[in-house]
């Protein structure tokens, strides 16, 4: 009986990789760089013989071992085929065939988004919940679907693509996907900064935000210092992210809402905002969600994947 | 081994069940009244006879029966708990429990309009796909998530709640729910008579809606003789509607798209419509998802619910 398991985070620069028991408990990580050169054809290598590495080592036999989980930033089918990782140079193939040929262990793979949010949906801030909804609100906007435990990955390995709603029809500027309109262009950490410096060009009220090189946690300490103009931008915000989470509410259903990414470190005073707009908006059926915060922070990756194999 | 599964649909005038082969071949379909009197204490005990009654009939034995399905109209989770079905006159309850004491054999419960979705995508216009939205367009809005090939039920049963996502910040007028600016409000049959009304009171331009008692039907066969007002409101339904199903991509990231009731009976015409604007709104990675007709009409529900036994 496999007593232990790994998970691994590709990400552009680093791979983050976890041992953990199969209690869910992670024992060791580490990191390796990612070696992007050659479309990226060192990377799943490199992790199996640091996987490998670490087993011999530890004096671990393969039996031991329950599995490998890993995810990577592309999206990535319930069969583990990655549709192309543009970071990593990698096009279309098996990711969970690839490194189970080269490791000869069961191997289960997911889009790193989804990934995160199924540890945070483990061990993180929804543990012991079985429907989960978690955005991440970093540079982007990322999320992910956990339906009775499980992450769902959709047809085409774009289920939870959150930042990607289309909130907005009045928005002219594009966002990243090419679309106009898209919660991304709100509620990521650039999304605030953009909000902040469009309510500032409105008029000459003072406001803390008055600085060169504003950033979202800027914003944020505004509202917490009662700066008027940073809660106009707080209220955008909440109205923005609630309402969004509101129309995941009516497809899923959630017990529970989490928030995690950079922005998500400006606390319960986020949580506030957008539960108010989302109390407005939900359908009454799904009012009783809870909001909380993420507590994994960048180990929420190894965590999900490791997860990835043991469910 | 069971041969034998029933599917059982609870409406608020009629009752329908349906007995089918594990292959999924409706056998015999049948249906008993709806006894809403004394809080529909009847109506469980009246399924129940009818079931041993069909069984007595054919000499079935209780082992060739692999188990019950029923559907009900109300919020059902996945413990097949039941919180009120108000036209049933039913509180909260055990529906599976219920009539599995009642019956003694394995049944599954869920709410009416996600087991008509998972009928038609396990028979219906979805056959052969696993990952799958239907949407029911009657005089309200219903709808179901499959994923998996699973129907998803949500925390508190109010997954796939597609008719009261909200579409529209400027609606005064309140859904049945108590929020404004559902999509039930626009592409219901009453929603479409609704923007058609409004859309005839602009102006004094002739059209062929400009009838006493005009139905959704009237509508869609304006559009189809080309009445350039009616086109306006068939563009209004596929903007709500194609929206709608773009930011439910995002979420669970379908295959295909089933649309189903009454308002579906005009045809393909109104798949045309949903898609244009599906495909302006879709983020790029699901914009692969097919839209077709439901085909299974008023038995999606006795399929569904034979389905859940089965799965």
């Amino acid at each position: 009986m496999g007593k232990y398991c790994f998970g691994v985070d590709v990400g552009g620069t680093t791979v983050k990789l976890g041992l953990f028991n199969t209690n869910g408990d992670l024992m060791e990580k580490w990191e390796i760089p990612t070696v992007t050169e050659d479309d990226g054809k060192a990377i799943l290598p490199d992790c199996a013989k640091s996987i490998l590495k670490k087993m011999n080592e530890r004096e671990m036999d393969r039996t031991e071992v329950v599995g490998v989980g890993i995810g990577a930033p592309g999206p990535i089918d319930s069969e583990g085929t990655l549709y192309g990782a543009v970071n990593l140079g990698w096009g279309t193939m098996s990711l969970k065939k690839e490194l189970q040929t080269l490791l000869n262990m069961p191997v289960e793979a997911g889009n790193d988004a989804n990934v995160a949010a199924l540890g945070e949906a483990w061990q993180g801030g929804a543990k012991g919940y079985e429907d989960v909804v978690v955005v991440t609100l970093g540079t982007g906007v990322g999320g992910g679907i956990i339906i009775n435990g499980k992450m769902v990955a959709g047809a085409t390995g774009a289920a939870g693509e959150i930042g990607h709603m289309h909130v907005n029809d009045d928005e002219t500027e594009p966002c990243n996907c090419g679309n106009c309109g898209c919660l991304e262009e709100y509620v990521s950490a650039t999304g605030i900064v953009r909000m902040a410096k469009r309510k500032l060009a409105e008029d000459d009220r003072p406001s803390l935000m008055r600085k060169d090189d504003l950033s979202a946690k800027d914003v944020w300490d505004a509202v917490k210092a009662g700066d008027t103009v940073a809660i106009e931008v707080a209220e955008d915000f909440g109205w923005y992210l609630g309402k969004a989470m509101a129309l995941v509410a009516n497809v899923s259903n959630p017990e529970i809402f989490v928030i995690g990414g950079g922005v998500s470190k400006a606390g319960n005073v986020l949580l506030d905002y957008i539960q108010k707009y989302f109390q407005k908006y939900a359908f009454k059926g799904c009012r009783g969600a809870l909001f909380t915060l993420a507590t994994l922070g960048n180990d929420a990756g190894i965590y999900g994947a490791a997860r990835l194999v043991l469910k």
